[in-house]
């Protein structure tokens, strides 16, 4: 197996995985706090997509970090396979997520004024939150790439 | 290289390439004939990114035709490389567009009800040609993988 950044129980992977999780929870707090979100199915998508990517995340940061102080590798067949279909899975989800929730906010902004109209629709944190989901996926795309190549390569 | 289902320069990947090329351009046909598309943006991009698959699409669809009958090959490390980046660009694109469609499409027909208040927009051609769009997409992700793996495995 070859020793990427962003490996399976390195540093980096570490990193990344926290980096995942971080700006995924910030995501789901500015959307959950802002007003009116609940009104549009793909906001709502939006939480239970990034609420799946915390779960995965953080999982992945726990067990990197446990191989990281036992100094275990996990760079074996099996777990890089399971590692490789999660990611892959949950990129593709949070891209969706962050497309369709991004797809309604031009909608509301652009092409319907929706935004200037209905005050009490906190159009601004809504849009901080698609971006924090967009940085969470850019994250999980560079893992999700380097344990294909992982796994392609052995 | 690796001689797998779907590989540039083979019969399986010419019939990948131009089920992506017909399914995209089913998917433009179907949006530019349904009425009231163009007052929205994520229906617009979605006939933007569709057109830039067919370009791609049809290009690589040529290249494997034209090696298959001269019996070139188009394995080499710089010509996957370049359809690595290419594939995945698009793929990118037109899962981002299929996804900000349908999320919009959700809108219209869940959350307010627009699609049978506004019969003037053609709300079940603008979900066949999202379908369309989505199968596209999948056939893309297929070539997409496979070239990846083939880049990896050198």
């Amino acid at each position: 197996m070859k020793d990427l950044f962003g490996s399976p129980g390195k540093v980096s992977g570490l990193v990344l995985r926290i980096g995942q999780c971080l700006f995924a929870t910030a995501s789901i707090a500015v959307m959950a706090s802002s007003s009116g979100f609940y009104t549009t199915t793909a906001f709502c998508y939006l939480i239970a997509s990034m609420g799946l990517q915390v779960l995965w995340s953080f999982g992945l940061a726990c067990l990197d970090a446990h191989a990281l102080r036992k100094k275990r590798d996990l760079q074996n067949q099996v777990l890089v396979s399971l590692f490789v279909v999660g990611d892959w899975v949950t990129a593709i989800l949070t891209l969706a997520a962050a497309c369709s929730s991004a797809g309604v906010m031009v909608l509301f902004i652009r092409d319907s004024n929706f935004c200037s109209k209905q005050i009490q629709v906190a159009c601004g944190m809504i849009q901080i939150s698609i971006a924090l989901a967009f940085v969470s996926w850019f994250l999980l795309v560079v893992s999700s790439y380097v344990m294909f190549w992982i796994l392609a390569s052995v």
